[in-house]
């Protein structure tokens, strides 16, 4: 039985009540109403699709049906997105996320990664014979770096490529137990090919990482080739459809052509050319991470859709005696754990949509060898990605213990975001180490700044006078939010940069120092990282095309982001008494009359970011708010109850309620 | 093929260079050397049995394997604990923990609540009847309180029990979608019993929730009862092997005798007698709440063992360029994240030893309906149970987050481990409505104290001068750390009492002040329980029998945990100027030199925790450090390895690769 579609009448309210037209909302954050058409035209034509509705719900697959699933669904949604001639990669995104939101794209990383690589990263003669054999799929790969023992750290990668002039052939191996490969995603079961990043030895001499195509499995037969020992890695904690592999070498060898030689070459005779900067193999890494921030921001929002809806659907305790029971969404705990996490989502998407910007503007200039926005670039995509990956999956995880008991059930949505969400916080540079590079772009631009050196464009506040105190007053202007960040990052980089300096003075070294004062390199780059995404966040709702109406609804937000960073951060703000106490108390005070302020449009805010239910697949987060009817459908349908009575009844538990215990005879 | 029993070189090290002797802790963790011994030889049983070397391992089962197995696992070892005498608690605990670690006890309940749950709410008469039932399982039941619409707030349960005096019946129903029972463990499947919390109406006047005992399946063929509508609730983001079940009632009728009758009683008649207090019905939840803290800090010290281990044995990245790469554990960071929370496992643990003996010491006064300690008893077990599965979990997350990629995947142990752990924050009692309880207490308290009224033991500090400043200095005496957790507490304790007393001021209620200032009251909680965690750790490590060396060690972790509390916390510590600003540096400095302090013995003290490999379940946290091996033996037999070829190949992939995508005709 399907829930009902009529509305709850609670949520009917709160949509009636909201102070602001939605329409508008959603308009701004998906680029216009021609815009909104397209992605709920194409997020219609998945609802209505009658091969997507085969078989049985995810949270009630095995894991092997799981990759089954992942399988055709991915092939399936390419196709009609080749159908429909969709190209464009959010409308795209549209479609698979309403054909299968966080059930992992098994073919993603050939499609998304490898083929890009392929382009950026072979000679043309390369690209010439690879990139048909990869669009047709007849060449399927993935993207072999991560080893048993080597993550982040890539020059730390045992696996070995060692040229041998007699054959024209590299010979491949993972010579230790801790060089065979581990995780990467597709490479157990779905490829027949992989990139392989592996340490080039030619003429006698270790020339550093490089990129091999090679062969894993036969392109008929799919079984494994000679000297090839390749397999799933085990389930995990989420990502279950994904065949993430192992793969051991044993000496395999590859042709010369195989190396991956658009900058980098090895000659017939085993002459080993540099590429002409190192920089250029970062590229598609960068991309990837700057399409993090996006994701994540997206699985947060995609958590307080489901989490607000409940509450205003979740009825607990009289506030009065004897009065009705009241929504949970008034109680003023709820709201402080809830709104300052919705705040957080469009904070995140914001900063999402300014590094995209960034990289779109400053990329090709890189491409061309012109590094001057490298380093921004690279800081900045790094601090967003690690600092948006910490903060949306923790709030992933508020958002579904503020759903009480049902939030723990699958049959939320929430834990299968959430196990979606939090693998951003190691994959594609591990998050403290990320944070440590921050760091050191910080640090570099603090003693040009002691140098008078003229600074990068997204630190020129580093230069802000330390004893100046705040200007915060009753009104809390977003420009004095902006500016107690920016004190706060100055000054702990100026306190970070002086523990380096004590250090070195006691007589370690540059390295000795440097270790020893990581705590507080990481608290000056997270508090760069905010800053940078509450400026932004107010950048964004002063920008002229807004409504009136919706501007304050987004601004009322913007000052809830800013405040509450400031609230539970606090120590980090007043230490060299930047506000005075009746600063602290106005913004104490504020906290609370910002929730009261948002309340009544909490859940118009969630409707605009416009997920239709296909995509947030939860009883709790449904559009109509028919929750208990879902939940109510959800455990009938649960497979345990295909039989009335389980087996482990009569094997088990009848046996042991006889008085001889018979049961003990059989185990 | 078994990983090697060889010590990995890095553990070795560090285990020959701690500075205590960790039997020592060993003893005094677990009540000295003959426990020890004691918990060695029965988890040296389990180790050994052959039984439950049977099947897959955990992570390779579906969901109906694990509800399989869940059953005979417990039987088999209730029979194990039988055979071998085994009656104390803590014994009995070892045996399970190291048969089937976070693998739920579906059985649990049962023995843990009904058979207690009968001593304490039923006649002798009914006692007579049912335990002999329930201990020899020919009756199994399950606690069912809980409904789809109904957690925390029992007054607002739905489901109603109506005495007919005619037939001398309760007729029970579920009136409403929301009144269906929903989550009770073992509810599902497992049971042909259940005790109903249900609203008893006699006389035409309701009388509120009581127990009544209802018999949901047939003795014999475990079939479902007419008018009971009963299953599984399906999958949740954990305790997959719990069939938590719903129950729908309709009309069903049970004789007068089952309504649970100790205390209330409905006479043939109808009359209605109540029960001498309605706080002894509080009994069973309190002690449940009070095992809570013990359990989540074992979840949390597991995760640091797990984790503290494999940051020994990993390396990445030179710490001097090209030299040898780095224990991960001689990162400052990596410090700064799990040392803290090997401080906190220890704090919590010796938290839970506390609130066990309160229990223990107080709860047979209250028994006996002397209830002068009742208020203290109940505002503990309720904060410590709150703060310590917040703390906890977050903890085990951090942990897992901490061990990388590799943390991710199930080989780990700790996705296992935090979904057990995490329902703690909701279940017996969700978080915050305990924490705001805690906050009344702390109000009533308050309101004594202002007039002139003797304060309750736990709040003695409420009368400290609040103009005083800290005693901090260079040694960071632990006298001056509580001092400081106290002064916290007293200010924001006044700070949430003066709230409501403006707001009251303006003219509201009591009840919508108090609702205003929620938020408040719940920071004033938070600081209470934190207050209580440090200074019954700094007791702990003033406890006489203690050696030096270990004391030291110990010392050094409860220093850390009190440090590190007001560093990120530190706004709540320093708006009155509490601390001056050399304070603060002195606080941030002893930070790092406690990670340095601590990082010899961090091997020694998890390895304290003397959790055998069964309990750990982890190819992470192995005590012989043979990582690598172990997780290329998880992998190898991953179930999706068992066929090299998947039928996805066969079924999607080829077709996909023909030329004209005859794959698409199929689907």
């Amino acid at each position: 039985m399907e829930a009902s579609s009529e509305v709850n009448s609670d949520l009917a309210r709160e949509r009636s009540r909201a102070t602001f037209d939605k329409e508008n909302l959603i308009n701004f954050l998906y680029g216009g109403p021609a815009a909104v058409r397209k992605k709920r035209y194409l997020e219609n034509i998945i609802k209505q699709d009658p091969v997507l509705q085969r078989g049985r719900r995810w949270a009630f697959q095995s894991r092997e049906e799981r990759a089954d699933t992942g399988v055709w669904k991915h092939l399936y949604v390419d196709k009609l997105q080749a159908d429909l001639g969709v190209t464009d990669v959010k409308e795209r995104e549209y479609l698979r996320d309403a054909a299968a939101a966080h059930e992992g794209y098994v073919l993603g990383l050939h499609f998304g990664m490898i083929i890009p690589t392929i382009k950026n990263q072979a000679s043309e003669e390369q690209q010439k014979k690879w990139l048909p054999m990869a669009e047709s799929m007849r060449m399927i790969a993935t993207y072999a770096q991560t080893e048993l023992g080597h993550g982040t750290f890539i020059r730390g990668l045992e696996t070995t490529a060692t040229y041998d002039p007699k054959t024209e052939e590299f010979i491949l191996n993972t010579p230790t137990l801790s060089a065979i490969k581990y995780w990467p995603g597709g490479l157990g079961k779905t490829v027949n090919h992989c990139v392989l990043m592996a340490q080039l030895f030619t003429e006698g001499v270790s020339r550093g990482i490089h990129m091999f195509m090679v062969q894993v499995r036969d392109l008929d037969s799919h079984l494994p080739l000679p000297g090839i020992e390749i397999g799933d890695i085990g389930p995990k904690f989420g990502f279950e459809e994904m065949d993430n592999g192992y793969l051991k070498i044993d000496n395999v060898r590859i042709p010369r052509e195989n190396m991956l030689m658009k900058y980098s070459k090895v000659l017939k005779d085993g002459t080993y050319q540099q590429p002409p900067s190192d920089k250029l193999a970062y590229g598609s890494m960068v991309l990837l991470r700057c399409s993090i921030t996006a994701s994540v921001a997206k699985c947060l929002a995609e958590a307080c859709v489901i989490s607000i809806r409940y509450s205003a659907v979740r009825r607990q305790t009289e506030i009065s005696p004897g009065g009705e029971e009241a929504q949970i969404l008034d109680y003023q705990t709820q709201q402080y754990h809830l709104f300052p996490l919705l705040a957080t989502s469009f904070a995140m998407q914001f900063a999402g949509n300014f590094i995209d910007d960034f990289y779109r503007e400053k990329y090709p200039d890189i491409a061309k060898g012109r590094f001057d926005f490298l380093p921004q670039l690279h800081a900045m995509s790094a601090g967003l990605k690690a600092f948006s990956a910490w903060t949306c999956s923790a709030g992933v995880e508020t958002c579904r213990q503020c759903c009480g008991g049902h939030g723990y059930s699958h049959a939320s949505g929430l834990p299968k975001i959430y196990v979606d969400c939090t693998p951003a916080c190691t994959y594609e540079g591990e998050n403290m180490v990320l944070m440590l590079q921050v760091a050191r772009f910080l640090m570099k631009e603090y003693s040009k700044l002691m140098n008078g050196q003229p600074l990068s464009s997204v630190v020129q506040f580093l230069k802000c006078d330390l004893t100046m105190k705040s200007c915060m007053a009753e009104e809390v202007a977003l420009k004095c939010l902006v500016l107690a960040y920016q004190h706060r990052v100055t000054r702990l980089v100026a306190d970070a940069a002086n523990c380096i300096q004590d250090i070195i003075g006691e007589g370690k070294s540059q390295q000795e120092a440097w270790n020893s004062c990581t705590v507080r390199l990481f608290w000056a780059a997270r508090a760069f990282c905010h800053a940078f995404v509450v400026e932004n966040f107010v950048n964004t709702v002063s920008e002229k095309h807004l409504d009136e109406k919706t501007r304050e609804v987004l601004t009322s937000l913007c000052r809830l982001y800013g405040v509450h960073g400031i609230i539970t951060n606090l120590g980090e703000f007043i230490q060299d008494d930047f506000f005075n106490s009746e600063q602290i108390q106005i913004l104490s005070h504020t906290l609370t009359v910002l929730l009261r302020e948002i309340r009544p449009n909490a859940v118009a805010l969630v409707d605009a970011y416009d997920f239709p239910d296909t995509v947030l697949q939860s009883c709790l987060g449904r559009f109509d708010g028919q929750v208990y009817q879902a939940l109510y459908d959800y455990a009938k349908s649960s497979p345990l109850n295909e039989k009335e009575v389980l087996d482990s009844y009569y094997k088990y538990i009848k046996p042991a309620q006889m008085p001889n215990k018979e049961l003990f005879s059989r185990l």
